[in-house]
């Protein structure tokens, strides 16, 4: 069964914020080259999550998870995306599982530690 | 000279949102034990960038490198944080810089793919 791994993010009127995801996306692709991979926007910007999935059920998936682009468990990662996500899934008779958010994770603090060009004998290296 | 490391997130009235960020930072510490770690919010719950850039000046930093705990280049990273810290540099007499937002990294890419769970034969492993 292919499945397809859908991005989402609030979305924004700036087409630099959307662009983020798309590029975060392109090194999820990088990374796991055989996985079909979508971004799409909650609200503002399209793609929607249902044209989004829309889209990869018409590349031939037929499970899609969808991964919350968002630091924490707030509202729109553990309710909205969700609710619309299952809602497009019913629609398009697929099936969908929602992820947790990016949440804490070592790979963050290694990244905290990239960004802030600190990174001591001590650390890991990035 | 020591350096610390200050995360500051946006802040929430959320206990939870908080507390997301405090995980994170001890995180941090852990891959990194030597360096100074401390947690501020930009608004809404305290400490204050402010308030977290003195503790770290009594704790004996002489430079605070600032990190927006932010996945995009949005206002509050590129601007409104760097400008409450460069103030706070000058208030206390310490060297303050601001790091970039957690932006677009091949780490993000790989917390995507666990947080999925579909981490596939071609991907670099978590």
């Amino acid at each position: 069964m292919t499945t397809a791994l859908l991005l989402v993010d609030h979305g924004s009127r700036r087409a630099e914020a959307n662009a983020n995801l798309e590029a975060v996306a392109a090194l999820v692709r990088a990374e796991a080259p055989s996985l079909l991979v979508e971004i799409a926007h909650m609200e503002l910007a399209p793609p929607s999550i249902e044209e989004a999935m829309s889209a990869c059920v018409d590349r031939g998936a037929a499970r899609i998870v969808v991964v919350p682009y968002f630091l924490g468990p707030g509202r729109h990662a553990t309710h909205d995306i969700p609710a619309l996500a299952q809602a497009a899934a019913r629609k398009l008779g697929v099936e969908a599982e929602v992820a947790p958010p990016l949440g804490v994770h070592p790979l963050l603090a290694r990244l905290v530690l990239h960004r802030a060009g600190v990174l001591d004998a001590d650390a890991t290296e990035v």
